[in-house]
């Protein structure tokens, strides 16, 4: 097997983040985004050679004001100890933040969105479901992440071929005002930032998560030299997350025609898949760098997505896009089968690897 | 003790709708929107004398129609059955249903908001919170309270001089297409609809529950012919429906003027109150016909407000909006505490028919 000879940046501080739970159609679950899925990474790539490499402290802090409100960030550093000092640890059950009332259309019915005084509303102005809980290490985690993709992104910049950053939480929900789908910044839109920052010009990000990345999709909608592009599971059948990620949503003003979404059938399995993949690769080609979006919740043995993509068809992902041979960046986003999560990761990296060593 | 003499129209459908619960901030509790609320208000009101009248099964149809989209209304008739359908009764604590994701502004970022296909998903089109549950009688229960109102607009067409219907589930924070608040229906709409089938031109709807009426509010925002005057507390102080309620929405094209909100601190008292509910009725003055949305929530003991209006208080507020001297039908909203909800109401009632038999 191919040894893989890549660095992976690396924070311990991604590992503080502990939601607990998730609340799903107002029921408390144990909830797949833990902790484990970042050692488990983290161990495997070590395991396969690559070299660990610590992420840069605050690296990322200035690429963030580029990709997100100011609104969201004060929001995601202060609103727990907003939670804190509002009583809520008082009550069972009420140790993380999560909201109970949504500026909806339905709700506001063209009412401007204020934004609520008490903490325990206010949170859904910016959290859009109930699943992404934030504790008393949830920003120092997520700020971790983004400073992973940050010095990702300087490596690329310094002439690394491939780097891989081990972003958790991860990132594509997050959009310019708002969190949910597990994500709080987006890590990918931090890559960019920082590539583009250096210099790169045109960049593509291939989103190879299992579901769409509407976060980063908004966050370039409208940027001609920014391309998004996704293959995932249809949203119109049923999965998250279902108001966005279909085939018609292609860009608007200057970014018309620089998103592109590939909307798979649950079980479509690798040839579907791999197909999906070439077509975000000639959708990206001709720009000065990429970066993944890389999730393997789309395997088979994932317990939240109904695709079946092989390992051998993580392989060949990394290769395809690696063919494109400019300089790239992978961030990680989805992935929850804990026995595989780290080989499925070092398949792909492998595959991103070999076609640039080749 | 003065005696109630008016009719009160009822249907033992009410009862039917059992929430179970209410999720608040990600942790299932009791709630306090339950079926006895009706009962006890039924009992008190019957033993001061009032006089119970069926309510007319479908009476509330059309008027629905004209009041919430075919949208809310197809889903509210169907969304239970779809979420058996779809398996959920499977699974313990999902025998109602809550949605989990919602199409907030931060969340769509500028997308249409679609309907999702999944039910799970597409219930936060529609519900804005994760409070308001649907069970197997919910509908049943909403549609009866909304022929309630419907009924008792008729029986004010006929000449009543006032009408009270038990309408319960609640219904001022129903938005023409969206549900939350413990409302589904808004049955204060209904009631404005079939008094204007009936001849009267210019309503207006009083609004004394404790919280601000939002669903009403948006329904008749650009009405010049209904008005909408609000006394409640603050939602600025931290209080639902937070995102509405405030001194500065008027209306708006030719409804510009014809909405009032008075927001009130927390724990300000009769006084304060009173002084309100002086201020809606001269801005009701010269309507045909006087809805009120008659909440008694705002009583001290009540455990969902802090505003600490008496009992006499609430009989001056009766005695208030009966000095305007039209027909007037009166439709239940909140009042959550039950050993003093039924003789609030009572109070409540005693004032609205004495100044109109004085």
């Amino acid at each position: 097997m191919t040894r893989l000879d890549l660095p992976v940046v690396w924070s311990d501080e991604v590992l503080r983040h502990e939601p607990g739970a998730e609340i799903w159609v107002g029921v408390s679950t144990p909830g797949t985004e833990v902790p484990e899925r970042a050692t488990v990474i983290r161990d495997a790539v070590v395991a396969a050679g690559a070299t660990l490499v610590p992420a840069v402290a605050s690296r990322g802090a200035s690429l963030l004001a580029e990709v997100h409100t100011p609104e969201l960030l004060t929001h995601l550093e202060s609103v727990y100890d907003e939670w804190v000092a509002a009583g809520f640890l008082d009550y069972p059950g009420q140790d993380r933040v999560v909201p109970y009332v949504f500026p909806t259309p339905a709700m506001l019915d063209g009412l401007p969105a204020r934004r609520p005084t008490a903490i325990h509303a206010r949170a859904g102005a910016f959290c859009y479901d109930t699943m992404t809980l934030i504790g008393p290490d949830t920003w120092a985690a997520a700020r971790a992440a983004a400073d992973a993709a940050a010095t990702a992104a300087d490596l690329a910049a310094a002439g690394t071929p491939v780097t891989y950053a081990i972003t958790r939480p991860p990132g594509h929900h997050a959009t310019p005002g708002g969190y949910g789908g597990s994500c709080y910044l987006n890590n990918a839109a931090v890559a960019v930032a920082g590539l583009r920052a250096a210099g790169a010009r045109r960049v593509a990000i291939i989103d190879i998560d299992a579901h769409h990345g509407n976060g980063t999709q908004a966050i370039f909608y409208s940027s001609a030299e920014v391309r998004y592009a996704s293959v995932h599971v249809d949203p119109g059948a049923g999965w998250f997350p279902h108001y966005a990620g279909f085939a018609d949503e292609t860009g608007v003003g200057a970014g018309a025609g620089a998103n592109l979404n590939l909307p798979l059938d649950p079980g479509s399995g690798d040839a579907a898949w791999l197909a999906g993949v070439e077509e975000l690769c000639r959708f990206a080609s001709g720009v000065d760098a990429v970066v993944v979006s890389l999730g393997v919740d789309a395997a088979e043995l994932d317990p939240e997505s109904p695709l079946r993509v092989s390992s051998d068809g993580y392989r060949a992902t990394g290769a395809l896009i690696a063919a494109l041979g400019v300089p790239t960046v992978a961030v990680h986003e989805g992935g929850y089968h804990l026995p595989t999560l780290g080989a499925l990761t070092v398949a792909t990296l492998t595959g991103l690897q070999d076609r640039h060593n080749s």
